[in-house]
């Protein structure tokens, strides 16, 4: 019963995770009040960001060039690599400012109720990594079971190597998510973390 | 330290209404995850709206032509005007399948704290309408202390051109919203209204 363009878009909306129909129809009229330019600022930014966002050629991290900003950066500790599953948990470890050196985002951790075997992980790309002079890698994946078990395997892969392995200390509440995790935790958790 | 596309698509999203910081995240990386032409769909409906909805010259309700489509279908009772604040309150009462005359969406009720007197409303227009054989304003208005006052002025004016006037009657729980009735309650309502 409302205009085509409007039931459009609100169908549109629907799409989005955790938008249902009263959220969509309210997002709708909202958009239908502001000015036209607020509205081209959103889908300006909406396409942006599908244009040149891409994954960073060496630790996939989030970048708009070939290298994220954090592997371009010179100053950091090359001798560790921070392991974490997505680029939104990079960002928490950043906000707690404890940590100085590299990262590699794994894109997920092993689950085969989501189909997500080690192939699907950048393992490979990581191993790859730690061939040039690095000493420690941390893992900061989340403490649940899937991401328990990726620990272990990328321990026994990497201990071999004669490089140092370390898990961030359990001062996050089991079944969390780390990107919840607030600063103070998160800097605690990377002091406290221990030899696998 | 997200590069600076998605910062930008993050900030734009947390203007939305119902949108914090975390849900303005999680549709961007929702965003990032789904196909471009899925993105093109939504950017291109966002502002088909801004472009294309316009009110009814009429009634006021959405359209994208000149009429809106109740006004242009010549099937409908003639004789009776539903009076309702907002276009989402007209859809309310469509779905309720209970009513086949012509609405007047007023844009609001008179609300002083909100700085709303009856002249930010669109009460000349209605009154322009009541000329043309019209026998019954039907008052479809939020059960609320200040759609309640707004009721009363627009009685006041309606009620010595000699035009039934009448309200629907009370099986909306007091304090509600119209948009979030159910079809049932809102079909008694409409069946029970009653003279003022």
């Amino acid at each position: 019963m409302y205009p085509n363009s409007f039931k459009t878009l609100i169908e549109e909306l629907k799409k989005l995770p955790g938008i249902g129909p009263k959220s969509a129809q309210r997002l709708a009229f909202h958009i239908l009040s502001v000015p036209r330019q607020e509205i081209a600022k959103l889908t300006g930014s909406l396409l942006s960001v599908k244009d040149n966002i891409n994954h960073c050629s060496k630790c996939f991290n989030l970048a708009e060039k070939e290298s994220c900003d954090i592997c371009s950066d010179q100053n950091r500790d090359g001798a560790v690599i921070c392991v974490v599953e997505e680029p939104k948990d990079l960002i928490a470890v950043e906000r707690s400012r404890g940590y100085k050196g590299y990262y590699h985002v794994l894109g997920g951790r092993i689950s085969p109720l989501e189909g997500l075997g080690p192939d699907n992980l950048r393992i490979k790309e990581l191993l790859g990594r730690l061939e040039s002079g690095v000493l420690e890698v941390i893992l900061a994946l989340n403490p649940t079971t899937e991401s328990e078990a990726t620990a272990i395997y990328l321990t026994r892969l990497i201990k071999p190597l004669g490089i140092k392995i370390t898990r961030i200390a359990c001062g996050l509440p089991i079944g969390g998510d780390l990107d919840y995790t607030d600063e103070v935790t998160l800097t605690k958790a990377l002091e406290g973390r221990r030899e696998i």
